[in-house]
């Protein structure tokens, strides 16, 4: 089997303006459908961050994909590390550093989900089974709280909303107050059954977000899982104070400062467990969390850290390390969706509930639409790959979206900057 | 597909007596064939280290194996640990400790490699491609050279010598000089066309290993790379004033003296780059080696790690930590070489020639016989699963040379005492 054909479509994805350190989210998130098609005719798809930095790694590997077997993914790594870190390539920023490395990973990510699901539709086998299959047939998600303002996002002719799924007043709703929270977290649970609940904070001063867990805990109980995620613009001063107030109520505490040096004090002063995926994201940064101790918990994404069978790798480093596992998300759709849950699946300490920002989008590029949460749950069964087919009518709306929205890149500031003039992002805001 | 049965099958194979730390090679040695047959009558075979233990770990998960899809590694990897980890069981052995986990990781390992070779068969591919796919074709192993009195092993009726391959005297001949050890390696050399050599050493005081070493080196010339492995027997102080005068002479020095402290030290004062299959040896070691730096490079062994996916993983450790990564072998027939070389050729940073006892033996139970090595290397083709079947009529006689010749462990020390009465292991000789 070869790789005869390669295929970027970048989409636009309607997206509510999400509150978070970095600014604002803007009416569309960026994501990229990567298909590889076998010579036979057999297409693998992956879902990928969009952008027009991402579109250009993307196309610059071409060569290096179409004509593969698609079961040499070793060699294409190999490949596509050399590429990005080949110093003759003439181009300054090509040079092998931990971007070059960043960069090689996100591609080959993309690559390596989509020939996973092209082996496995070959082969007649769920991707999970390519990761040596599945310890769990239910993968836990969480509910994915954002201070927001009104709206959800999308503005463009195209719109493609999939219909009402019981909350589309609360992801319409504003929420800006520990109640405007209790509210969003009530109607997302209730139509989708999630157990466990995060909060995107370093959006407001540190004790108002406080006041949100405290009230989510009011509601929800002592016995649901919270996470707060301050998006590392706490100083390790305020981590410490506020982490103190949140000790007995957090499950963990996600990249409450900056930097693994932070992270470590913050590490030994809060009797939390540590959760991140600011201060160690990638392979390179794994030494330097095991000699600070900078978390407690890695929350991995195939889409950074290189697929999927990388993250069972990263998932074995936890093990040895002490490291619990969760998973980590962007705004996203179906296909990024069923690759998180078939590693999920697969990896046999991945014990939390992984995030997921699924509720907040309402479009989708596969057939049968939107994928279903059973309480709470993604059920990952026996369809050959990924078990997703590409709605190719849809993908072609998502597209025009692309090309029609303007968009080239993520700006939450920019974004927010339209708001609140002025405005700048801050790396440690408190 | 599910596993149908389950067959372990002790076999001895011919060993000649070669002498180590430990002391001195039986006339067999012992290995078991593994064999997991699908519902459709596809079979899987692996070969792991054997011995009245091994047999009994491998027949006391055969529940946990029997009715299993094969695909499903992680959950039986995780049924295994569950089982020799399980306090309830009522031996007190099988607590959860390290000797639990190293026993769960070579009995899982043995399922595992059948399970791959099974899968690759049923979906026709090899076992590189169920790992990731092949980063090299050729598969370069070293001569292993051991100082050894006469002889080539076995001695019952059933011998199976496969015939002449233009180093028989040389393996039947004496070795207990430099000069011997030089005539071994220009012999196994000129037999299978190796381009490193590694020396087993521990076995005489360190000045003769290290005379050896530069006989070989005066032999071979300095492109060819050298190994000394004094398998843990010489204090620190012996290893760092030997390791000086071998500083610019050896590729790397192997397990020079015992623990992950001592070999920090070593690696401290010693300006060669030191390896283990001693001091680290699975994956509960690591953080270990990671905070003391107690090695350069970590000899994988599937057989002991849990299997080619594990060590895959292994692999990935090594890159993160900046360990280089070579392969560790005991006495083995063609099963064991050849997921060795799958391995091999799949792990992007195994750039080191493996070692491999097979010169050693003479016999074989894969149909075809003898394994050939092509200048040194062996070839990974394309062959579906390992590229090996079971010839039953040779693991019938050797399975019958396990009856026969009454071993049912290794007991170095007490075959040295038939030379040497009295002769004792010592944990530190010089």
């Amino acid at each position: 089997m070869r790789i005869a054909d390669f295929h970027v479509t970048p989409i636009a994805i309607a997206d509510p303006p999400l509150l978070n350190a970095a600014g604002l989210h803007a009416p569309y998130a960026l994501r990229a459908i990567v298909e590889v098609v076998s010579d036979d005719n057999i297409y693998g798809v992956s879902e990928s961050p969009g952008g027009a930095d991402v579109l250009a790694d993307l196309e610059a590997v071409r060569a290096l994909v179409v004509g593969r077997d698609p079961f040499a993914l070793n060699k294409i790594a190999q490949d596509i590390e050399t590429h990005f870190g080949d110093a003759t390539s003439g181009d300054r920023q090509y040079m092998r550093t931990t971007i070059h490395s960043r960069r090689a990973a996100r591609v080959f990510g993309a690559v390596e989900v989509a020939c996973l699901d092209l082996i496995g539709k070959a082969i007649g086998q769920p991707v999970c089974n390519l990761l040596g299959g599945k310890v769990r047939d239910r993968v836990p998600f969480s509910a994915y709280l954002f201070y927001k303002y009104e709206g959800a996002g999308g503005q463009l002719g195209f719109a493609t909303d999939l219909g009402a799924t019981g909350w589309d007043a609360a992801r319409q709703a504003a929420a800006l107050t520990p109640a405007g929270i209790v509210a969003q977290a009530q109607a997302m649970c209730r139509a989708f059954g999630f157990k466990s609940l995060k909060l995107k904070g370093g959006v407001f001063p540190p004790h108002i977000e406080v006041d949100t867990i405290f009230a989510l805990r009011q509601a929800f109980g002592p016995n649901t899982p919270l996470r707060l995620d301050p998006n590392a613009v706490w100083s390790v001063e305020t981590a410490i104070r506020y982490g103190k107030q949140l000790e007995g109520a957090l499950e963990y505490f996600e990249d409450p400062t900056r930097g693994q040096a932070g992270m470590a004090q913050v590490a030994q002063a809060v009797n939390i467990p540590l959760a991140t995926n600011m201060c160690t994201t990638s392979f390179d940064d794994i030494p330097g969390s095991v000699r600070l101790g900078s978390e407690h918990i890695i929350l991995s994404d195939h889409h950074f850290w290189g697929g999927l069978r990388a993250s069972m790798e990263l998932a074995r480093i936890c093990r040895v390390f002490g490291r619990g596992l969760s998973m980590h998300s962007n705004s996203h759709l179906g296909i990024s969706l069923r690759a998180m849950a078939h590693l999920a699946a697969a990896a046999p300490n991945l014990t939390y509930a992984c995030d997921t920002h699924y509720p907040w989008q309402r479009e989708e590029v596969i057939v049968g639409g939107r994928l279903q949460f059973d309480d709470g749950d993604l059920i990952i069964g026996d369809e050959p790959g990924l078990g997703v087919e590409l709605d190719r009518a849809m993908l072609a709306r998502l597209h025009e979206n692309y090309v029609q929205c303007g968009l080239t890149g993520r700006d939450d500031e920019a974004e927010m900057q339209k708001v609140q003039p002025g405005w700048k992002f801050m790396h440690t805001r408190w």
